[in-house]
């Protein structure tokens, strides 16, 4: 029977087979006490199962506090599974399963889901992504990636009237695809619909004029109806894309919001730093990429090369990996590359990825580039095309003027000196 | 003006103000360059504000990974406002404003949410819990607290027709109140509506002869439509209580289902480790009770003391604490206490909290108890009852057989010295 397979990374005062067996039986059928009902037929048939248990390194004292004390802290990554009627096709329940009352046990002093393996049958009860990375492209108007964009900055304050200026400047200077910030959504002072009505006449006025339609990804998050509403005002305005919140709006809104109908879904990890950050504690990306898959997320923010932000290089490379990995028969995720790129780092995302299945996004490395958004975003397609030609940052400089400024504008010492 | 203010504890090697600079303009108008239309007017209006910076020790070593080196690393409490205006009464864009991209940022090495400080005017545009702590005794006919409860064990496998079977067991013992477990929602083997019926069948019939009208918190999580049919069939049942799985459902989900009908929702908090069992990570419980209760959450769970988990009583302590203290207009929120009760937790219960205004739940410590459920069910009321009274452990079990018996079955050695 196929089951559902999570792999977690364990660190316990006890020994690696008895902590497992604990998740497990936390997991499915256990109490603190025997009680009448658990017989051995509903255990066999419903219990989680211990699949394998990997011994790694030994520590002498424990991550995180209130586990039970012992004289050697074992880590260990273990497999555990489970029969795919304890939850059908649930997912909110599927992550109380995986993700429940299992960081609480006193067993453990150190607990990370690594990563979940779906079985088909159960990947198959769900639509998953509308759209995935064909299907965005394609809705944004280009043959390949990567799509070019950039965010609305200042992050606040800014008036509908004020974004659409904006977003002029944006359209004109050639961009593919633009994004509110998380942080505005539906304020008193840019009500949503106020700000799709401004920023549509633009975008609807410049695709009629160029034929190039610019994607804009409104910030629904909001109350569920809200949501709803602000879905609606956006399939009506003629743009295609609705950006939302994963974490502050969870499972259950993001996959209402994601069936509502033909918008491709911006899907946003605010907060995910704090489900993540620690190396013993939360979720990792694969993991976590999984569930917003079968939500239905259509892009997911993985960070980029060289971030602004705490994550290292590997885990970008390998979330992008992840997001673009088959998964039963559900569309690829297309991976949003941000913070604080400016072009330079297509190399090194090239070198490491070989793939132009990205959005790839600029905030000040469009709007504060000295010769203006226009050259910005030439900057950022010389660095791609040049990238994927295999040149270097170096050769891509002394061809383009416009990318050569970025490099002067944003490079750092290692990226300047290949200008010599 | 009226702002809201959140409480962050910290660590970073840079100075406590800069860091705490930093993480105000990544959440309200910050890029990693100034960009056109960032006016100081604008800036005056939706910049977040550091309100206070308390230092606090200093160590050798970063806590978190991945933030900038330092040769001290300096924790410290700050606190950070920000302008109503930035987000209007939109819960979930709230959450991505205080917990939002702050925790990958660089500069912090440590970074929980203590605590947030919602001004009235703010809290008056959320209904909150619809019955809170006064309603929700009323809907179970109870003239005061504790409420006795309890979970169906084992949490998956059972049948409906086994369910409702339990049930009986437990409404002919005294029970005031029952739940599903987090794993058991609507899976193939008890599909939703048919355990409605088959335990409402027995609890309406309960009811008719007895006149006492037990609570029971089914299990609605799913996905949002599902969600809302159950909340529909509860509601039709003549039961008056919804159970959620708050973090694997998510806040939009939950306020949708609060705002549905009349029914009373209990608030699991399975997942909530991973969020704050790091000290400097995630998000303290005062924080996250208040979001819960501006989503409409009537119950949370707060765990028990001397529990089975990793939480330690001090903990325990304050979120009763906090579950039940005033916020502005809106109802308070009845906590839930529960894992590993039994009754001889009651008297440390009573004497750090004084209050029975509690949801009292005890798995094994009912079902399991030697005397049977009705005794379990009866020891349970009888510790409560001289907890309030004063009375040791000891004295209550001298004058009760059937808490005597729970002392002796799930009591540990310094319980047990005391029936000497």
């Amino acid at each position: 029977m196929d089951r559902l397979k999570a792999t977690y990374l364990i660190e316990t005062s006890a020994s690696l087979e008895d902590a497992a067996a604990q998740l497990a039986g936390e997991q499915s059928s256990g109490t603190f006490v025997a009680v009448p009902g658990e017989t051995e037929e509903l255990k066999a048939r419903f219990a989680a199962r211990v699949e394998s248990v990997t011994a790694l390194e030994s520590l002498p004292d424990p991550t995180l506090p209130g586990g039970r004390e012992g004289k050697t802290y074992q880590r260990g990554e273990v497999v555990i599974s489970w029969a795919l009627e304890n939850f059908g096709p649930n997912l909110s329940t599927i992550i109380s399963t995986v993700q429940g009352n299992l960081y609480e046990l006193k067993c453990f002093t150190g607990l990370k889901l690594i990563d979940l393996d779906f079985p088909p049958s159960l990947v198959d009860q769900f639509a998953g992504p509308r759209h995935g990375v064909e299907g965005t492209l394609r809705l944004a108007g280009a043959e390949r990636g990567p799509l070019i964009g950039t965010i609305i900055k200042p992050s606040v304050g800014l008036s509908p009237a004020d974004t659409a200026e904006v977003v002029r400047t944006l359209a004109e200077a050639g961009i593919d695809f633009v994004k509110d910030d998380e942080l505005m959504a539906n304020p008193p002072h840019s009500p949503f619909d106020e700000r799709v009505d401004a920023v549509m006449r633009v975008l609807n006025d410049h695709a009629d004029r160029t034929g190039k339609r610019v994607m804009y990804a409104f910030n629904t998050t909001d109350d569920l109806d809200a949501m709803l509403r602000h879905y609606d005002k956006i399939a009506e305005s003629g743009n295609t894309c609705a950006m939302v919140s994963l974490n502050s709006v969870g499972v259950a809104g993001v996959k209402k919001l994601c069936e509502h109908g033909e918008l491709t879904i911006h899907g946003h990890r605010n907060g995910w730093g704090m489900l993540t950050r620690h190396p013993l504690l939360g979720i990792e990306f694969p993991a976590y990429q999984k569930l917003w898959r079968l939500a239905g997320v259509d892009q997911l923010h993985v960070n980029g090369i060289a971030n602004k932000f705490w994550e290292p290089d590997d885990s970008v490379v390998r979330s992008i990996g992840s997001c673009l990995a088959p998964m039963a028969g559900l569309q690829r995720v297309l991976p949003v590359v941000s913070s604080g790129q400016w072009g330079g780092q297509a190399f090194e995302t090239w070198r490491r990825t070989h793939t132009t299945d990205l959005l790839y996004m600029a905030g000040g490395g469009v709007m504060a580039h000295p010769g203006g958004p226009a050259a910005g975003v030439t900057a950022l397609r010389q660095a791609w095309a040049a990238a994927v030609e295999g040149k270097s940052l170096g050769d891509a400089a002394k061809e383009h003027a416009e990318f050569r400024q970025a490099v002067e504008r944003f490079g750092d010492e290692a990226s300047r000196r290949q200008l010599a």
